[in-house]
């Protein structure tokens, strides 16, 4: 039997928590631990999991300070990339810090990372989302490539959706209009902006970010984005003009037949986000995730023949959870075939398809 | 000299007060009173401005109820009518009511009404938007027409804008983004969304409504809308096709010139909805208001050679005022020059054309 892939997660905030979560249920990856800086509930918490804890700097006074606040600090991330324990370190530190600790640990020790979506394309040189590249992650990897980036929730979304429509269709144009949560329900005690909406410098990231994804495939792509005053769950409106005629039906089987997207109607009580954060925690997953990508389907509309308007929800924290087990999959080279790769995370993180 | 125009305020609400204040300002106008069939505070600050109070309906309960709460009522609004003391009526009831008193008042009595955006255009026959379509209400004025409809605030804030595009360039195609507030700071108290985003049935209504305004000009007109978690001023994002070629510059100042528009940018601190909120109040205009519509200059974009991306804002209580105020004027024809009317509603007002 083919040994597991060794992984660690450094950084147990949103992402890295869940991914921790997430990589504990394959079967062909190990969890050797996770590592962070800080000394609150939330790495507590990790050793409740019953997660080896690490600290992420190797400086005396952090490991210090955890130990002092009762985690038992099993060692430094450097200390364990030089002893050569892990094979994937998937890098969920604050936006930036991946781009930092690549250049002072990840080049030194050669291990191969996923990034996050708060990196830079350049820090990786290679972005991913499972379905629209997973073959271009497996040829580097294969090449010797060590990196790969997961791209952000609202990136993750953007191409599980226009996937369905250029695979399909072909899109000659897209335009996106995200209205982003405001910040995320742990940092509302320090952080959010509240009764007010707060544009994006225009045009927002997004659409290059897609682009570094799905490269070509939509030649004239833009977006804008707000801040809206809520904090979970961003807002999506695509305007997209096919490349093919398509009828309305045509378009929403396409969307029922995309991995990692669902149909979701307004007349089944469906009526915004509100919603969808009940029918997310009613279905149990952990933390109420929902993974999937949620598009209304009644509101779906047609314009002409080839204009596409429609409407879907973003799950902001855990939309990406399954492209990180993806994206191990692919830079290592353990599963050569996306599907089979998606169809075992989908089963093992029991991402819904048909919500209801 | 000519007499004045004697207006009634029927609905002492949101937009009512606000435009009972406007008339007030007026000297071609007369303000008669106000009516309603409240009876508590808000109402009450009407005596205290020292306007007439009328009951709305004309049962002896209604008038009892809010004489009991120590409101001076000086008649109804149909023995006011019925004596022929009042030329206008402006009706600020809320959505829906203006067509019930249309054909249990108005009809019958013959007098000019204006209606709010919470009407159907088919109970006005027309609909307004000053540097739009004043020549038209005139006309129908004239000919005996009684009745027009000022269109709601998002509709409002459209035309504007458009009009500063397809007055200039044409336009061929234009696709609206709107996040709408929750609902207004004085109904927070019983309605209103919190934590979510909730989209409108798609299409919104604005792409119809502005085309009752400004007809033809915009062949493919589209709009999408959503609620936000906030409760003052709407947020909008056009994607506009122009006929011509434009720079970001002259589309800039086609902006610039155009009336009841204003610029604002990010690299002022204007960063969203709330700087404009205490922007609007630090200008001292009553409650805060802004009446104007404030784009962004610095994210306005011209993508390719025609096609204009811009974000605004809409001051969603109150930039129907001096529409209100205009629309009396061009349904009696007390002035036939549109501009000057829209010059002496704003000076009256005080209607800002540069912020800051």
């Amino acid at each position: 039997m083919r040994s597991k892939v060794r992984v660690l997660v450094n950084g147990y905030g949103v992402i890295g928590k869940r991914v921790a979560d997430a990589v504990s249920l394959q079967d062909d990856m190990a969890l050797v631990g996770v590592a962070d800086v800080v000394a609150d509930w939330r790495v507590r918490m990790a050793r409740v999991k019953g997660y080896d804890v690490y600290s992420s700097v190797s400086d005396r006074e952090t490991v210090e300070r955890m130990e002092e606040a009762g985690i038992e600090v099993s060692g430094t991330l450097e200390g364990l990339l030089r002893s050569g324990g892990v094979d994937v370190v998937v890098d969920c530190a604050p936006g930036g810090l991946g781009a930092k600790n690549k250049e002072a640990l990840y080049d030194k020790y050669g291990v191969k990372v996923v990034f996050e979506g708060g990196e830079k394309h350049e820090t990786a040189g290679l972005s991913f989302v499972c379905q629209c590249n997973y073959d271009e992650a497996l040829k580097m990897g294969e090449e010797g490539h060590n990196y790969v980036r997961v791209v952000s929730c609202n990136t993750t979304a953007a191409c599980r959706v226009l996937h369905a429509l250029y695979g399909r269709f072909g899109v000659e144009k897209a335009r996106m209009f995200l209205v982003r949560r405001a910040t995320d329900p742990v940092k509302t005690d320090k952080s959010g902006i509240m009764n007010t909406v707060v544009p994006a410098p225009m045009p927002s990231h997004h659409a290059p970010d897609v682009k570094t994804v799905i490269h070509d495939a939509i030649p004239d792509l833009y977006s804008v984005a707000v801040k809206g005053s809520h904090t979970m769950f961003h807002f999506h409106f695509y305007d997209v003009i096919l490349r093919e005629r398509a009828s309305r039906e045509d378009v929403v089987e396409a969307l029922r037949e995309e991995p990692r997207v669902s149909l979701v109607r307004v007349k089944d009580g469906v009526f915004g986000l509100g919603s969808l954060i009940e029918l997310s925690r009613d279905l149990g997953l952990p933390r109420g995730d929902l993974y999937t990508i949620p598009v209304w389907e009644d509101m779906l509309t047609v314009i002409g023949e080839r204009e596409v308007m429609l409407a879907l929800a973003c799950p902001n924290e855990n939309d990406v959870i399954p492209e990180n087990v993806d994206a191990i999959r692919a830079i290592t080279g353990i599963e050569k075939d996306w599907r089979r790769s998606l169809e075992k995370t989908d089963s093992t993180l029991k991402v819904p398809k048909v919500l209801y």
